[in-house]
């Protein structure tokens, strides 16, 4: 049997798939910028090779980040509250308590 | 026991080591140019994952083509000869034989 906390209505399900997708966005739109920006840059092969290094890490990341196959996003949606992808009122429509647990997630670690 | 085609002088060696430099050089100013063009088209998410595969291949492949620890380079010049990073006369110093083996590599498949 689940606790409280772990049950999320359809509404909330709704809330918290919305609130990955506008964070998806911004921080997909984000890297992009960073990475047209870095290609200007380029001026020997050691730049490339650290292109390419920062790609697998931010690929791993955010590859795990989105994974559709968490359907409690709790700590998805208190990490990208961490890293400034989301604010707690993108979340509007989840219960207090939710809210209070993703927020005090995100102050952690 | 090898063969003369082997054995290279200290003259052929700096020879082939200088053309593997210049062609190291040409390719990987050839990679740059080309990042820095494909970073001004990114428009998608997708985009960067397929500059992120991209990366992937080129590194693995020219790590591997300029790899130091290759004292008789024949196959290595024979590739980059196929692949247009270093023309015959590149290779001014070398044997005939080698050059016509080189030459010979480089033709086929």
């Amino acid at each position: 049997m689940q606790s409280k906390m772990f049950e999320w209505s359809i509404e909330e399900q709704e809330i918290a798939r919305q609130a990955l997708v506008q964070a998806y966005t911004r921080e997909t739109e984000a890297l992009m910028a960073e990475i047209r920006e870095k290609a200007t840059q380029i001026t020997e092969i050691s730049d490339i090779w650290d292109l390419h290094d920062y790609l697998s890490t931010k690929r791993y990341d955010i590859d795990g980040k989105y994974d559709e196959r968490d359907l409690t996003p709790v700590f998805a949606l208190a990490k990208l509250i961490k890293e400034g992808w989301l604010v707690l009122n993108d979340l509007t429509g989840l219960t207090a308590e939710k809210k209070a647990k993703i927020s005090a997630l995100a102050k952690m670690g």
